[in-house]
């Protein structure tokens, strides 16, 4: 996607032995890039969210695994530092599919080569991402197309949730992905950015991304997309994920249930799209993901710009009060319309999933 | 209720010429008292939501309209006054019914007598709504009684959102009426608090107020409800209302129609407590109630307080991002257990609101 009018990526190498992302906890308001050295670099980062984003954190995970191994490229080691890194984030499967992939491409093979292969292991997760999410924009292109076209051309209107875009991944998005298809087509758009308390991602990145992009946009707070859908004015719904399970069942951002079940109650369609490697084969039911719980703080804290351009951190509640931060929310697959992958779209079931991906 | 240990409403008389109130937008960073002489200082304090909630800002009307009666009490000031107040919030039906009543009241009396029969009214409104609070109060109270004898005496989760508490309403509150009841009664209770963006009366005043009173509770970002009620950690939700239409739907702060279909999803009661001047009998659905559009700047900024105790005023939101803001949303009455007044609890429909209410 495009900064400034260059083509950017939201993760690069910096030599052979560091790579460079965007602090994403200093979007909106000042574009900073970090570089880091090391699988802790990289632990610490994902930890404090300055990187995010399911499809993101697997790429940033797997060159932080590669740089471990210019360190100690031994078994022992490699087990130690994918543990390390699996355990940053809990909810996001990705993140676990690429350790996992990195760990498979490197224990079999001599100490030697495994600097090399690592490093190009990561290279290729990080490549095959793009080339996924391109795929996924395809296909959610055609639903948009669909809609665009029994509107005779009126605007269509897309709800998303937190950011599924280009920075949540390495490229394109998984949610945005189609929109910025779909705007790049010349088709009418326009996208409701829920805010998405209590980090703000919507207001923050999603609305910087499409800002950029220039995608007609707006934001409003998370309590407020259902009364425009019973206002008839949402068309449709895409979110991405952090983990699939294989029933259909969708982890996503806090929030992202109640925005399904508004959907469900007016009839607007519900996309999730998500590359193939956010699906966990292994769990039945959303039930059994692991919901990530986080510092209380960031409900009861918000960093903002002062009029100088100058941002501060301040205190919104009630002096006293506690708070609970679950991250993230099971949406049962009742309520998903159509999973929308790299293979094309398909129903949430256990059917639709085995359809698109028998192999797996 | 109680702050600091003082028994304090939420509106008081100064002499016979003046009126105070608490600046809510102060709080909960601090509790600043403002004293209102005229009219036009009632609408502007309404207009500012320096004082909000719907019972409240009928007394604060009420008020108002008796001081615009000291500078010209005839018939044609009194209209004046009366749609000039009456504009300064659309949604809310407590004001206008106020402002009617005290026309009905002042009208066709002798001018000589309306000053003093203009204050003694609007005392007597305040002094109503006290007393009808209270006894939603004890209504709402045999429901968590129930609850709580279901549950052993394990304690009892609630959910509410906004503020509906003594700060919305001359004292008690509405829906958190029944909650100071039973908490008062010894029952074991736990609030979860929704923070209630974009203006945070959940985390700013709700929880001010539990505090200040030793209720036990939780300040939870407004996209948390759902995930709570699916874990089995929500046994109720009592919100308040700003207009319950003839057919038993409820117009109330943004983001309560989400947490309806919420509660409804996961078989959570769901209960709206409201005093009769609430009912507008004469809409016959939701659909006919107008939705206030409030400021984006409530989206894009947010007020804190810096370390340091001073309050400030940030930008959280992308550069140049667009906002929109609707204060209300409208649950259907399909989705409402019950509604609590001071007469009763009863079904949402025309039925169960006429039965308690019939010559209204």
């Amino acid at each position: 996607m495009k900064i400034g009018g260059k083509h950017t990526r939201s993760i690069w190498t910096v030599g052979e032995d560091a790579f460079g992302i965007f602090d994403q906890t200093r979007l909106p308001h000042e574009l900073v890039t970090l570089t880091l050295h090391s699988a802790e670099d990289a632990a610490r980062v994902i930890r404090s969210m300055q990187t995010r984003g399911a499809p993101l954190i697997g790429a940033v995970g797997a060159y932080g695994l590669a740089l471990s191994v210019r360190e100690d490229a031994s078994d022992d080691a490699i087990n130690q530092a994918v543990e390390m890194l699996a355990e940053t984030r809990p909810t996001a499967i990705n993140l676990k599919w690429a350790l996992w992939r990195m760990r498979g491409a490197l224990l079999n093979q001599p100490h030697g080569k495994r600097v090399a292969l690592a490093w190009a292991e990561a290279q290729k997760i990080a490549d095959e991402d793009v080339a996924m999410n391109e795929a996924i924009g395809f296909n959610g292109l055609k639903i948009i197309e669909t809609i665009a076209e029994q509107k005779s051309g009126e605007t269509v209107n897309i709800l998303t949730h937190c950011n599924a875009g280009w920075l949540a991944t390495v490229d394109y998005g998984t949610a945005l992905a189609p929109i910025y298809m779909a705007h790049d087509a010349g088709i009418a758009l326009h996208v409701w950015v829920d805010e998405t308390r209590p980090r703000n991602q919507g207001a923050a990145l999603t609305a910087f991304e499409l800002g950029n992009h220039g995608v007609n946009h707006t934001i409003i707070a998370d309590n407020a997309g259902g009364h425009y859908m019973q206002d008839g004015q949402v068309d449709m719904v895409i979110v991405g994920t952090d983990r699939v399970t294989a029933n259909g069942d969708v982890a996503n951002k806090i929030g992202t249930y109640l925005k399904a079940l508004a959907a469900k109650d007016n009839n607007v369609p519900f996309y999730v799209a998500l590359p193939s490697s956010t699906i966990d084969w292994t769990l039945q039911s959303g039930r059994d993901i692991p919901i990530e719980e986080r510092s209380p703080d960031e409900v009861l804290k918000m960093s903002g710009r002062l009029q100088d351009g100058s941002v501060v951190t301040v205190d919104i509640a009630a002096p006293g009060s506690r708070a609970a931060n679950p991250g993230f929310d099971v949406t049962p697959a009742r309520l998903v319309t159509g999973l929308i992958t790299e293979r094309g779209t398909c129903a949430a079931t256990p059917e639709g999933l085995r359809g698109l991906f028998p192999k797996d």
